[in-house]
């Protein structure tokens, strides 16, 4: 279903290039459709979002767009009035480039926040992009990257049609987003409304369930672009698509989340209701305390009943929470099971850690991704801003 | 105000020892009032508290205790009710070994979850402890350490009277207490349910806005015992030093979090309510990217805003939020300023990183105690359960 390389949708190319925001890698990209899309977007809910985001706001409204136009180093976010007006010369740059106009680009910058974006570089900087546009997502993907070690890309067909993900990492991942890019290219027919709707379902269950650290980024982008080149699909099978990508996308990111060694999939099933199964599943992967349990591969598991039970607001019987580690039992009714060590170390050992707590208060459930806490975390994150 | 050196209040004493809980390190403690003492305590809110904590909460109804009997290394925790007779157990030894009876002899234990607790040691390794009785809180301090660096004991004087805290840290510390043990004993005559008001109203401010890393241990407890034998004093100046002296340890126990190199003190102020301040307040606390700021010194000060603005149920105005790290200020209006890094960067470098955060919605303020985030806590927590 999906495809072993990412390739575009009909009617979608992309460039990137680097214009000296960085030392050398790759920091300006440009996603294009040969015909305007009917689009729709969901962004971070952090109170102090960048001038892309406000902006980005104001566009989508429109339901259509051209184009993406990203830069990366600089986020351009608390920087004020200025900051809005920068994000508008932006849109206007890369409308003039690709021949459209501001009204339908779309634009994101991520990296540090509080440093005025540098615009006069960026706009000389696009110019002539819309010549090297060509069908590889890998080269747009490597034009937002931040921290993340590796480009991410993904394709799957629905029918005639192809989605395809194209999205940056990799920390302040949560709760409601990341710095976290993901852009979504399809030629399946879909409308704005109805785009809307089927994305804000599929983010629900994927990126808004992928946790890196708890801290939820200024700037987080999650949009839609729907050319209908391929046509119309099927409503279900479309949003089961949309969804079963976003987890593989939400999978892949946390995977890079900065330091991490391993995918952390935490499950809370049997809940009272679905707003206690996300918190639980949301504290036990978020738990620096479980986070390095993972990481050291150290079946300390009763920090599991501590990061649910902390969970001081859901409902949660000491007598009826069980847990698996990849399908190892170990704690049944609220216990500690006398589970072979070595055996779950090994399991925890794994690439992929599967947690599932069973609440046997309800039928709720929900999962959320995330990875390990690890040195490399700290390394990265004590001196961002100065590298 | 507070002694250079602590020392117990007339009437208290205590005695540690190592029985090979752990390998050479002390792990029994034992505090005795040589009369009974009235005696209030608050417990962790985790829902799956460990044995002594259900004991404890069953105990302290009485009001009254002679003596406190902790372990560390096994917390008793996840050990359903073998878990609980072995509280009582615990209980019943140090009671006979006081002359007691074990309604008045509360218990703790600390350290690893799900392990069952070694109760005919620990029965054993009590005898003869009543004849080790001193008067250094030091050496009680020392019986209780999990992961601490040092052993925490303070005291001050009020009136005739005296007030010393003996306490343990250090992860697992939110956002209601810590894997925190912390008794406060004191020779003024304050009758029970005073001392559970006043305690109450101090750890609200003190021990309740600690956070190391936002898990919330299935232990923490704080208890205090007024024996009476200095005699009444004037109740605002008691609360008075109640909650300085808490503030003082809780600073104590951030500044030993596990791998910390500096305490960091957030404070919001200018919030519409208090709960908002005390949610922003430890939303600056807990964020990873603002610890990893503090503990490499780099002024990446955007993700101070990131932090405010990720409470999304506060009232913030971007346009009214103003900051500043240890007075320099660094955000203005919701702008960063343009200050100069190499100042800023000097204030992140001492050993106490006050940050405060403006709002303009409000008059409220709360301020929130934590540390940075090293290397040194991934190292303890990767492989705390096999060490």
């Amino acid at each position: 279903m999906f495809h072993d390389r990412p390739i575009f949708p009909r009617g979608f190319r992309c460039a990137s290039r680097n214009i000296g925001l960085k030392p050398t890698a790759k920091d300006l990209a440009l996603f294009v459709s040969d015909v305007d899309a009917a689009a729709a977007a969901v962004f971070t809910r952090n109170q102090f979002p960048g001038a892309p985001v406000l902006l980005g706001r104001e566009t989508i409204r429109g339901g259509r767009l051209r184009a993406i136009f990203a830069n990366s180093k600089v986020s351009n976010v608390a920087t004020g009035e200025q900051g809005l007006e920068n994000a508008r010369r932006m849109a206007a740059a890369a409308a003039a480039e690709v021949g459209s106009t501001p009204d339908k680009v779309l634009v994101s910058s991520t990296g540090v926040i509080g440093v005025r974006l540098p615009i006069d570089i960026i706009e000389r900087g696009v110019k002539g992009m819309a010549a090297d546009l060509g069908d590889d997502p890998i080269v747009g993907a490597e034009g937002i990257m931040t921290t993340d070690t590796h480009p991410k890309a993904l394709s799957l067909d629905i029918g005639d049609a192809t989605i395809t993900w194209v999205a940056k990492g990799s920390g302040m991942i949560e709760p409601n987003m990341a710095t976290m890019l993901v852009y979504v290219f399809t030629d399946a027919a879909v409308d704005a409304p109805t785009l809307d709707r089927l994305l804000r379902r599929a983010v629900d269950v994927s990126f808004n369930m992928l946790s890196v650290d708890s801290d939820t980024s200024t700037s987080d982008t999650c949009a839609i672009l729907a050319n209908g080149l391929a046509g119309p699909v099927d409503e279900g099978a479309f949003l089961e698509a949309l969804t079963a990508g976003s987890i593989r996308m939400t999978e892949t990111l946390a995977r890079d989340g900065e330091g991490a060694t391993h995918l952390l999939r935490t499950t809370a099933r049997g809940a009272r209701n679905l707003a206690d199964a996300r918190r639980i599943a949301k504290s036990l992967v978020n738990s620096p305390l479980v986070k390095t349990m993972v990481y050291g591969a150290d079946p300390n598991v009763g920090r599991i009943l501590m990061a649910v039970g902390k969970c001081v607001e859901c409902t949660i019987d000491r007598n009826t929470t069980d847990a698996w580690i990849n399908g190892h039992p170990v704690l049944r009714n609220g216990y500690r099971l006398d589970f072979d060590d070595a055996v779950v170390r090994e399991a925890l050992g794994s690439e992929v850690v599967d947690i599932v707590v069973s609440l046997g208060v309800g039928s709720a459930e929900a999962t959320a991704y995330g990875c390990d806490l690890t040195q490399g975390y700290i390394d990265e994150n004590a001196a961002y801003y100065s590298s």
